[in-house]
């Protein structure tokens, strides 16, 4: 693309440089800056930096914060012997989004992966073993994608809480609310007639 | 959405204020960038309000510069008796990459729009003819969008500029390169055989 001004060009390379945003979208979005006011670009550009110097990883579960401690891990409402632990801080948002949890979490920072050449110790499985010990959480609810990978983490991490006195359990698996049996794939369908559970009349 | 820190949610909020970026979208973004050095986000935002603070509009095509005059406009090589008048500056970009035209350009700004306010007033028409009067320029190509809105504007510039000698020319219509004919709507297909070319072997 030819731009007449280098000032464009860097600003159009800036946001090209986000994941998902190709020259013509960032050109988009900065014509739409020229067309505003300077005050709407150092807003945002203030909102950017502010977050990004400000932001914290929580001392206990890992999830971003802006304190020490998270907004979750502080909340004494919750109940904290429940822990729901996720591969990323956007699980704990996707979750939070249900508002069906009162408990807190850990967030892993990922899954085992030896092809990605992702191993427990690059992963919160220490941190989680040691909240563990504390003796505080009764049960662990592991909320972690379907894969060989998360299957593997979950075994490795169940493993290590053998000697301890903590239930793991994980997400249900089956047929997605509004999902039509046909569609469903065969691991899918077969795991949910052999986890089926009790019928009740609500 | 719910979001646990609130620098995360007022730097999603400000993605979200841009065209075409959803909360989803935002968010994906934001959490792209805390997964960066603070140094990342720094330069993005460096780069934003540089941009912003530092655009002009070129004093005599009202396209955007870095400085007082553009670059095309202070380009000695380029043909100053032929301009190209657009509506916008994106137009002055698509041209430029298509590599063609050696002449010069004049924004409007947009076109003439009863129905959304916009009259004469409102675009760079006083301007444009300002730059005929001084008699240097021999013909103004018309790139303007073939709606009712963009003839009612050419119609309205040509009208203003009868008394000028200055040819007035519009782009070429007609099917596209690689378009099919059975697919070409019929204005557009009746027009093209109508203003139809000699055929000229290259």
């Amino acid at each position: 693309m030819n731009f007449s001004s280098k000032l464009i060009e860097e600003a159009v390379n800036a946001f090209a440089s986000l994941p998902g945003i190709g020259k013509k979208t960032a050109l988009r979005l900065v014509l739409h800056l020229v067309g505003q006011e300077e005050e709407v670009s150092e807003n945002f550009a203030n909102a950017l930096v502010k977050m990004r110097k400000g932001i914290k990883e929580c001392t206990v579960c890992h999830n971003i914060s802006d304190d020490e401690i998270c907004e979750v891990c502080a909340n004494k409402s919750r109940d904290h012997s429940l822990v729901c632990v996720v591969e990323s801080i956007r699980d704990v948002m996707a979750i939070e989004d249900t508002g069906q949890f009162r408990g807190i979490y850990h967030v892993l920072g990922g899954v085992i992966s030896p092809i990605e050449g992702v191993g427990p110790a690059d992963l919160n499985i220490t941190s989680l073993i040691h909240r563990v010990q504390k003796g505080e959480i009764k049960e662990l609810i592991m909320a972690i994608s379907p894969t060989i990978e998360g299957d593997t983490t979950i075994f490795f991490i169940s493993k290590q809480l053998a000697d301890h006195q903590v239930k793991v359990s994980t997400i249900a698996r089956g047929i997605s609310f509004g999902g039509e049996l046909e569609y469903a794939d065969e691991l899918t369908l077969g795991r949910s007639i052999v986890s089926r559970l009790p019928y009740r009349v609500r």
